[in-house]
């Protein structure tokens, strides 16, 4: 084999605002494989907002990155040398390798993937890490009944459409948060949302109301900031959050200040925060109805593929702060 | 009968720090009874930061008052003339009468209180609303297990120093935050918290964070504001947070934002804000125990006695800035 491992390594902790200049492309040979281990080509790198704070030099549920290490991420490949005979060469795979076109991985730390199922990258988000992240915070956390309001925040985002749409699927009246009129749309016309309100417009805040005459009963809270108070005074006795992310203040050095502390109080909210890393045995029951629904043409996903390695910081970017528009992968090869 | 009911209605709404002007004392004949009716003459009103929040005409848990209303809470008293043969005179009674002297009361909106388990006044404190506050959010959301770390904030007040001894009673290694070197005095050395931090102490977050050197698996929170923020910055992986009061808020118009958002999401910690009054059916075995650990010896309670419902607006104003030392009541007669 003449191919090289291509690596995008965190060069730096980013201080605020992540830049290109965070990163760095380093070059090294193909590692040699020991008894039980496999090597993979990445098709597939996902990009997600958790690796965001995994940048920060603080204490987070994982050790936060050192400069020189590779970033972190789900990725689907292809074995392409093996030692173990159960991964023999062509099996398709999911791991964890990372922003790298080359990975060497064990049995135990892959999921091998099922080409039926749907395309390799859904691997990476309808069927996989936010499929099942939305899964759970909306059936195990939040559990909406028939007839209640959700609101869905980066609703048009990988974790949000599927958040949103499963909880359709209990009967909920569903309104999504979304920025700007073109993914505001595609939530209602594509993803079947009853609502979709633009968190731009300047009468954001009378959208919502509009959209929630019978207040809110489970929020899934993907960006945090002030659009979640904004949401909080719109909030119904008794409701639920799952809290799932906080993307608007990933890179903020001076975090906004919450208002809605007295309203969860008020209206004796619970709040669920996770982490689907938490949750492994969760995973097969999720990613089964996941696989139905997406046969029966229940679900529906849109991805961002950004094309090359190379591209994943500018990728990476863009999506932390919507430029994206659903879920943001990086072709790899 | 010559006695004549005194009543203390809200004036107006309080603008920000609640004012004895925003009180009035009214005089009325005492009402006439009709079949299956008592009058109670209240003996003990108890004071609490919920009513508080009552008084904005903000959408909150219950009908906001409006002006001209009796002040709310929590009363007992002594049965003195009655048209219902199960509630004899000299009946003593638990009954939210508000802030007046004497009530008319019908036999299935009252408590009858047991002068056995303990002085009347508990009939509020320790075996009432505020014990029983304590048990639900310790017992029945936060769940502390043997050897976690609890942290209660106003450790010294009605809620809190139940909430700790409760946790003590559990196994647990308890952590108090109160106001001033004489009580966290008696915060450890009459109720036996492993210790206990004065929030206004200068080094206060580095006192914290030397008495929770394995982080903090459980917060029962009464104050809310920058002390809630100092915790979470001590808040360990999959900790639950009981939200029980926001006292520090409760009187500002620019309401503190909460900085603690990333501390939550990162350590995946649950939120249970709650009031007791939604959970009328856990009362009796609640009681029972607070009841039994108080004739063992187990549980010990202070009380601030302010004497005259005349003296309610001032004891209620330096109850809500920290002024009291234990479960703030009225003696009316």
């Amino acid at each position: 084999m003449s191919e090289r491992n291509t690596k995008i390594v965190m060069k730096r902790h980013p201080a605020g605002m992540v830049q290109p200049e965070d990163f760095e492309v380093v070059r090294a040979d193909l590692p040699t494989l020991s008894e039980g281990e496999a090597l993979v080509r990445v098709m597939y790198l996902s990009l997600d907002p958790y690796m965001r704070p995994m940048m920060d030099p603080v204490r987070s549920y994982v050790e936060p990155l050192t400069p020189g290490q590779v970033m972190p991420g789900g990725t689907v490949g292809e074995v392409v040398a093996s030692r173990d005979p159960e991964l023999p060469k062509g099996t398709l795979v999911a791991a964890p390798l990372g922003w790298q076109s080359h990975g060497v991985v064990t049995r135990g730390a892959v999921r091998v993937v099922d080409p039926e199922l749907g395309p390799p990258s859904a691997a990476l988000g309808a069927l996989g890490m936010t499929g099942v992240t939305a899964h759970y915070g909306m059936l195990a956390l939040a559990r909406p009944r028939a007839g209640e309001t959700v609101v869905v925040t980066a609703a048009s985002g990988a974790v949000g459409s599927v958040a949103g749409q499963i909880a359709k699927l209990q009967g909920c009246r569903v309104v999504g948060i979304a920025g700007g009129a073109q993914k505001c749309r595609y939530v209602m016309e594509e993803l079947g949302f009853d609502a979709c309100v633009d968190y731009r417009a300047a009468d954001f805040e009378q959208q919502l109301a509009a959209a929630t005459p019978d207040y809110v009963d489970v929020l899934f809270e993907n960006v945090g900031g002030p659009v979640m108070d904004a949401v909080l005074r719109r909030i119904a006795d008794h409701a639920r959050i799952a809290l799932c992310g906080n993307i608007s203040q990933y890179n903020e050095q001076a975090p906004y200040g919450f208002q809605g502390m007295r309203q969860l109080l008020m209206h004796r909210v619970t709040v669920h925060a996770f982490v689907i890393a938490d949750h492994r045995a969760y995973w097969p029951a999720a990613q089964a109805d996941l696989a139905q629904w997406l046969r029966e043409g229940k679900l529906k996903y849109r991805e961002d593929v950004s094309d090359g390695l190379r591209d994943a910081p500018h990728a990476f970017i863009r999506m932390l702060t919507g430029g994206n528009f659903g879920k943001q992968l990086v072709r790899v090869s």
